[in-house]
């Protein structure tokens, strides 16, 4: 099929990246903003289908929030739903990802959900390892199998700026540090939390290891899972509802497929039981997301009928 | 199906009547006050294979919040998305159903989804119709084709009482009127919104209005829609990421149906193009959500499988 | 002294003209919209040493929020401290006039202080009185004692204008009756707050009425005081806390004189025991204050040493 | 007068005594928990007329949030109001002394007041020396000059308590650094900040500092001030509209004397031009401030007639 409809793949590209002049990229530190805000592209890993790539799929860009996905499903691994929830809520925000208020307002003070910045560091504190490095080795090791590509691993430099203006995420961390949300070192959270954010990958990586969600939990020609597909289950829903920043109520209604999306304009998108995707388009709108990357995901899910309620 | 497995649906509903302890009735106004606490039932509508009642679904109450989905699809039906999401947004909340706080504090001061008191009396606001009367009729029109049952109407008591103490609703209204998202006149959007949160049902009936959904706005038994499928699938998606309060994400996980609920301790649910479902259990959580009847969408979805993402 | 100095008051006035230029009327209602900009003028009225003039004395316009000093006033005589701080806060407040998140965050929903509109709001509704026009009349008469001027009377028009356009003041009031600040009627106490701000002044009244406060509750001429000086002591607190809207912490720094502004550029002042000041400068900043209004009053204040940290 | 009074203010100590019993003390971190509830004591230093303690005056304690007066008065000596206040704003806040919220709702994000933990970090990252050590003993030394009691210094145990246990205050000082209001080392302007809190005084040395503010920057038998009356008197007005936390309004009704309270049940008063009072009485409401000792400065302003605003 995908191979068949590279032309419908092209075409959707092409129709959408006009949109990349709508948006502007990411400027808060060096690296992001080196970025060339007009490169688009896309891969589709399907299950039974192969894989297909369109654009410039051979831009490297980090995960940014999308790792948020990755540290979830590990946590979760780790420890549990119910132990990860009693720590982080499960609730999508109508707030920035970077908010403050709700961790003091809220009951509990609880950071909403996983997919924001608060509840991203506290999910990073929970990861287990005995230092931070080895916290790091075994994210990787997960994106590595789900991948299938070795090479994935830290962009240094942009770990290294990352680090050095993340005040905002510091003051976060230390507010849940008060709160008792986050139980261990503030300043390791924050360190892998970084790391986390600074991996470097493909469009089509963002597709495979979309593809390993969209299979449960399972490696393309493995049978036995990696991880519980109850587990799966939790991370697609939380896509769902959380993964698109503030505009995630709205992407959930045009496009319906669970995704999440970094600043780096990377877009990471599971359509359950067929197929992964991924995306890149370093141009992004005010909450975070790129713009022409939502658009071709728009495209995608109308022209194959990918909208989670779709009539059948 | 459905027939055959009266004896699942009994157990289920046996199994969780104990939550029914966990809960209260909402006591605001004395109507609401008189229910049983310890009531509880459910209908399940299919689409091929028959209607199936099981627990007290005698028993009658008010849509209350529930007919904030019959209002949204009524001026979807009027006016079309892009006038109706100019005014209400689609992104869901962390707050709680009547907070005042983001209408003070977001950019245009749009309510943040027509799931929450303020986002439902803009949308009332806009229902079409010369005076209050005849937009009630058409809500309740629409309702009598939804159920093919034409004793769908107004709970007088309820309405009375609603509007005598509807007064955290007026703020809103009043502060979306000054704020340029209402338009028309305050008090006759509030009168409706008051109306419609009184209409009276049973199970049956929700079940069936779920099935309309279900089946993307066709009438069991007919072939062309009612309503455009483009707009089932706006309020599919919304009630799944809005519906439950702000216990909308946790339901999403643990249930992953589209519903929405309402203090009276009903929720309507919508598994697409399978069934619709109509859970009464007056006994409501802090956040105004039935705790039994939860509990039974829980179990329901499990047994059959009908999370929305589900391995298959 | 005063006649002495005309040329003093002269010169400052003189001086300050050019910062009506920095501000722009109130346009929410027409009424506020044709004020002249260019408008400035102040009374002093001292205790022993007559009243002086200058500049624009002759424009008359409406109180606005410095009705909300008079009706603290009236309620405080009516009711004592205790019942009317029940209702009330005493806290000035970081937030804008009109804000309503506090009256949703708060313990007991409070109205932090008398001078935002949530609270005048609340005191307007303990006025005493058979009904609106009663209370009015009451809140005039004291007015006419004050000022020895029974010409004070309600603008019809800005007061009906007040009332068209008070979406955001309702959208207050019906939260507080919502939450049980206000006990009485929504819309009567919302008529008597639209009258009270729609009382129509000169210069020379809000001096007397200051100097009526600067005299512990006297007038001149007469003995034994109209008001306990306890009451006029609170005044003269929340005046210097939370007088000139979301810049009072500023203004008691830079000109230390108990003041309370109004939208319409009126300043009502005190200086115990020496002098009332009126001041009319219809250009306001975007906070709500007569700007060069402000900068005659921090002249007055260094030429006559009239803040109230001084030494001495 | 005071020696003479001395009979007076005994009566006073006694009078209030019993409302220890409605306050308890700060147990953040052990030493403060170890205070002794039951501790009461105050001393008046006047201008003219010597100096009297009564109580539990040998009592030692540390300034907690009283450091803020002080450091405010140093970072006013090193730069001027106008660079201090383009940091910090001079506006009271309804809000506890440690919310973050409006750091992220307000314009350019500055913090409200000196008085607040943000702005006295914002503060604290001001004030000018080569090293921590540096700037820390430049504090001290003016300590020193005020008291003429060249024993205050730091409590170490109390500091390593402070700083081991400071995430809530890390998490403010973090936010002010991602937001451009903390130009320099966060980490040292939070260790200044928390060696400030942690300064071991007496009563008596509150007593002279505010004396020392009282005369106008003078210290007692010398002419020639150490500090522009200018400064104290910004000084005099922000402890006045927020030195109470967020009962300043209050407080400032009740007793009118501009003040400075701690957790540690500290309050340091200052009455302009006549005297300075120190308390002590570690129990304290639940907004910080010493339940017996607000009591006491509430009966010497009646008695003495020390409300700013007075008959007179």
């Amino acid at each position: 099929m995908i191979q068949a409809d590279k032309k419908t793949l092209q075409r959707i590209l092409d129709d959408n990246r006009k949109y990349t002049a709508d948006g502007k990229v990411a400027d808060y530190i060096p690296e992001l903003g080196h970025a060339n805000p007009a490169a688009l592209g896309f891969t589709v890993a399907t299950k039974n289908d192969g894989i297909a790539s369109v654009g410039d799929c051979g831009t490297t860009f980090t995960l940014q929030s999308i790792s948020k996905v990755i540290s979830l499903l590990v946590a979760l691994l780790d420890h549990g739903p119910k132990k990860v929830f009693a720590k982080v809520g499960m609730e999508p925000s109508g707030d920035p990802f970077n908010s403050i208020i709700k961790l003091e307002t809220m009951d509990h003070h609880k950071p909403l959900n996983p997919m924001i910045n608060a509840g991203a560091i506290a999910i990073a504190s929970m990861i287990a390892g005995n230092h931070v490095e080895e916290r790091f080795q075994r994210v990787c090791e997960l994106l590595h199998l789900m991948t299938a590509n070795t090479h994935i691993s830290l962009n240094e430099q942009v770990y290294r700026s990352e680090k050095a203006t993340g005040d905002r995420n510091r003051s976060l961390a230390y507010f849940m540090k008060s709160t008792g949300i986050i139980e261990t070192d503030v300043e390791e959270a924050l360190d892998l939390y970084f790391q986390l954010c600074s991996i470097q990958v493909r469009c089509s990586d963002l597709a495979k290891i979309g593809l390993f969600l969209a299979n449960w939990g399972r490696i393309e020609g493995k049978d036995s899972p990696l991880v519980d597909p109850c587990i799966v289950q939790i991370l697609l829903t939380i896509m769902m509802t959380s993964g698109m920043y503030n505009a995630s109520g709205e992407f959930a209604i045009h496009v319906g497929i669970p995704a999440k999306s970094g600043v780096s304009g990377g877009i990471l998108a599971v359509v359950p039981n067929k197929m992964g995707i991924g995306v890149i388009g370093p141009a992004i709108d005010d909450k975070g997301n790129s713009v022409a990357g939502m658009r071709i995901l728009e495209d995608l899910s109308k022209e194959y009928g990918l909208h989670v309620f779709s009539e059948g």
